[in-house]
């Protein structure tokens, strides 16, 4: 089954609002077996929506349409659907009593555009909704299924889950199964070619690959009739790539390098402290953003300073002097007092120029040393990073926790 | 003018990832005065995307596609796009070079999938990317311009800024000027219901409301013949919005929050120290985001642990016992021990229960206490913020750099 969701709703087109309810039910209706082939925005005007509406009508089984079924004179969607779906709307008595008694019950009057929500297309179906005055609806017509849900993402999710999902459960003919394997040091267009023999070759699975702010995913998505089905079709396809990339893999379960590292340290009952100088707490921020890690993160330092150096990892100055605080001598030196003063199992340094200023020709906006010790062994790593501060600032964080995974498997 | 922008990517499509271009492009466009009347999703099909982008060019002036500009074999915007504008494509020379340049910097080959990225649709225009080797595509005909702009939000951003944005203005032979207002501490319905009176009154310059990870930016854009006269329409409606919104307001230039702290405290020649619990190094982070800080910012300290507390700050035991890590006393004694011990003019602490675990009925998620040492002053304030652990942390960080901007002006 082939599916569009239709927002209505001019703020979206405004950009004052950030439309989340593509992506969640976008989600939920690839997990249902259905493939979204749009997404599509209008603003609140009956004859682009109505238009629009039609167009996309005939290429899909299911629109799912969110927003424009409030009380207001801007909602039209459900006027301008049903019209367009040939259904007279009339009003549904038991609707109309629950939305007059929710008046009397706060005392205040119920208007006619309040009245217009318990109006229902003929041959249609209210649903019912707990979280709002508005029910959704559903017209199923010429092998056609529409629903409209209303905008607020709260009601919109509730309904999906105790309708729409069911309903279209019942019309399913495949379940669809994906696997996100997560690979990083490789930029996404080696990870294709290296991948192309096994993208050529197949059509059930499907696999495609996406960067990630630095990750790269790749997706490998089968159908069939049952899950049993797709995991033995997913299966071959998962191993063919896992021994391709090996342990440039960190995660087959679509998991965060933040999420491994700090899991595989709570496994390992390891402790770790940092001592970041450009990253300035963004490896501590990513590592904690990691539930249960408290009892694993001994210390973060940020010493951004040649001083805070000095006296909080005892990094000499005659180091600074001679090398520079970026170098690997620092780096090294930085996390061999950070072990030694945290005695934690795992010590990470971080020290470069993540620019804008800062970068000379010998040691350029890039350039960054990451420094690990682990059991007894003291080591850095040189890194030349490009893009912004931004970017320099996410790959050392991204390449320390690499590191530090890399010591942890 | 009227815009539709359309975002290609079967991720999109998927729900694996959120699309943000969309509400990106809108304010933008709107703020240059274009009327974005459609958003659409399509997936990396080359016949959908035809008959997606040919339904909708016929309906509107400017077309603004993201996504689809990469090495990958899925990426096929650009081809499909040059096909139905009549435009065939050829090499660009420059930006071959450019790319291949790049490639033998960072040591990687460069593949026959990176080399049609330098491919230019004849009669169109390449438009420089400094972020990413894809660049943008500018078409224009028969009175239409179509824009091509890479997926990933800082390539598109970075591209709109440069080319896209200043190129409208000259099309509408207009000067556009915006003023960003910035506001932390209220919520956004309620800055809207402020500025009503305001906004209602207004055509030239326009006044918009965003709200953006709890700050919320106030825009005001003025058009004119020249960038004189947009200054004049400008200066009465920003400086009523002032004197309407006082210290609430913490920039008129569109600053971040954690810009605004850093540059105070660098103008004052301030050090900063600080030791966090729950948002375990995103306030450091934050700060280290700006430009120029490390002068300032003497240490940071991830104690997410009460032996780090204790150790590292000087927090007794007795106060952890008696009131818990996340207690008003626990946050005045991190930030006595942290100003004490690092000698910095201000010191911050965060301590509190950013979830999911970790609540409990006197302590709830949300709980947070932030303490903030200047002079021979200390306090603490305490929080309850509201929603997931990302916002919970959120709000810490941008509730405790304001705190320490109200100490500074």
């Amino acid at each position: 089954m082939k599916a569009c969701i239709l927002s209505v709703g001019t703020e979206i087109l405004m950009g004052s609002i950030l439309n989340t309810n593509t992506k969640y039910l976008s989600e939920k209706l690839n997990e249902y077996g259905v493939s979204v082939l749009y997404h599509c925005s209008v603003g609140d005007n009956p004859e682009r929506l109505k238009e629009v509406f039609s167009y996309y009508l005939k290429d899909v089984d299911i629109v799912i349409t969110t927003g424009g079924l409030g009380p207001t004179q801007d909602d039209l969607t459900k006027e301008v659907i049903a019209e367009v779906m040939g259904c007279p709307l009339k009003r549904d008595e038991e609707i109309y009593h629950k939305i007059k008694t929710f008046f009397d019950s706060i005392g205040r009057p119920m208007t006619e555009n309040n009245a217009k929500q318990a109006n229902v297309p003929v041959g249609g179906l209210a649903l019912q909704n707990d979280m709002g005055t508005a029910p959704g609806i559903y017209i199923g017509k010429d092998n056609k299924h529409v629903f409209l849900l209303p905008g607020p993402p709260r009601e919109m999710q509730h309904l999906f889950e105790l309708h729409v999902g069911p309903m279209i459960a019942e019309e399913k003919n495949q379940v669809i199964n994906s696997r996100y394997i997560k690979l990083f040091g490789m930029g996404e267009s080696s990870v294709e070619d290296k991948l192309l023999p096994l993208i050529d070759g197949q059509s059930n699975p499907t696999i495609a690959t996406y960067a990630k702010q630095g990750e790269i995913e790749v997706r490998v998505t089968a159908g069939g009739e049952t899950l049993d089905e797709t995991e033995k079709l997913l299966l071959p396809v998962v191993n063919e790539i896992k021994s391709l990339f090996g342990t440039v893999i960190f995660s087959t379960e679509g998991e965060s390098l933040a999420e491994v590292v700090g899991k595989l340290l709570i496994q390992k009952g390891l402790t770790i402290s940092l001592a970041e100088s450009c990253t300035g707490g963004l490896l501590a921020g990513a590592l904690t953003d990691v539930s249960g890690i408290s009892a694993t993160l001994q210390t973060g330092f940020v010493t951004y300073s040649n001083e805070a150096k000095m006296s909080l990892l005892g990094v000499s100055e005659d180091t600074l002097t001679a090398h520079g605080a970026v170098s690997e001598e620092t780096a090294i030196e930085m996390v061999r007092g950070l072990k030694e003063r945290t005695e934690a199992d795992v010590a990470v340094s971080i020290t470069g120029i993540a620019g804008p200023g800062g970068g000379s020709k010998e040691k350029p906006v890039g350039l960054v040393y990451i420094g690990i010790a682990f059991g007894d062994t003291y080591e850095a790593k040189k890194f030349n990073f490009h893009g912004n501060r931004d970017r320099v600032r996410n790959f050392s964080v991204l390449s320390a926790l690499d590191m530090v995974r890399k010591k942890l498997i």
